[in-house]
């Protein structure tokens, strides 16, 4: 097996087990079981637990990232860029139950650790966020005097909120998708720019 | 000192120390030395750590619900509910770091016990958003098109979000409250309705 793959293979399994077990419970023994590698292995890629967990976070993150810009860059409308960051959001926290675990819940118990540690590379995520907003704002179809920053804040909040419910009882996804669309395009779009408005 | 007296030492000690050192890691030899009192004497009040979690929770929880209740009862118009709500949660979570770091975080991390282990009170919270939306649409000032549970996520999502950021950096608390009025109460009201529309 190639390094790379190896590599790939422990990150794979660690997403599983963190979900399983939470972080603070999870062992490397517990990773090497699931990604079929000895313990010493581990050790040849990550200097310890947390260092995995940084790596979970920023492959996952990454494939997010590549995943909706792809999406955005076909897209003109700024409102409906709105819904398509959204609609990929949910979708993306549906398909993979595992890292939507890891993100709304270790990243969270995490958090500390991780600023005494090193930056994350997370918030290139949300950045994402902050860009349409503030794209919406030059075109004047979003309201000027919204904060990107605490919109983007807001946006996130709602979106990790609302996907967690999932984790829970397994909600409809369009009609989530509509929902928060139709709070979002109204929070942010001037009255005559909102595709919503009367 | 009274039976009551050193429930509550203890319930205040615990939420110091989860802050401090999250849940997993917080002992309850730890909790003891923070209260002052003899190790054994926690297990006069409370089966386990997770109790002592749950009772902080509870306690915690019921003050916030009964101070904003007094302050909704004493006011009429829902769009000013609304902010009420949103500027008392994020007082409420400045004021106290070390709760708002048990809710933000440890909340999250231990959500799946609590679940297990029975049904948490903290619903009754949010609980009180959701009312506030449906007494919005009642008197036909709020969309009535809005999912109340969804909208209600969606808000508690963006307050979460945006009062984790003050436990990082320390934002400005009057700032952030009129900036998530502005997108709630746009996201909520109908056109005529909102106070912000041109």
């Amino acid at each position: 097996m190639k390094s790379a793959d190896k590599h790939r293979k422990i990150i794979l399994a660690a997403t599983k087990v963190f979900a399983k077990k939470g972080f603070f419970n999870a062992r490397i023994s517990d990773i090497a079981k699931e990604a079929k590698v000895a313990d010493g292995t581990i050790y040849l890629y990550f200097t310890n637990k947390l260092d995995i967990l940084l790596s979970v976070f920023a492959q996952e993150t990454e494939k997010l990232i590549d995943e909706v810009s792809t999406l955005l860059n076909a897209e003109e409308d700024v409102q409906k860029k709105l819904v398509i960051f959204i609609s990929h959001h949910l979708q993306a926290m549906r398909k993979n139950r595992p890292l939507a675990e890891v993100i709304h819940i270790e990243l969270r118990q995490t958090s500390k650790l991780i600023r005494e540690y090193r930056s994350s590379s997370f918030s290139a995520y949300p950045d994402i966020i902050a860009a349409i907003i503030a794209e919406g704002q030059e075109q004047g179809i979003f309201r000027p005097e919204i904060d990107v920053e605490l919109a983007t804040l807001a946006l996130f909040g709602a979106l990790d909120e609302s996907s967690r419910l999932w984790l829970v009882n397994g909600a409809d996804l369009n009609h989530a998708t509509n929902q928060l669309a139709l709070l979002f395009q109204h929070a942010f779009s001037l009255p005559a720019a909102s595709a919503y408005s009367a």
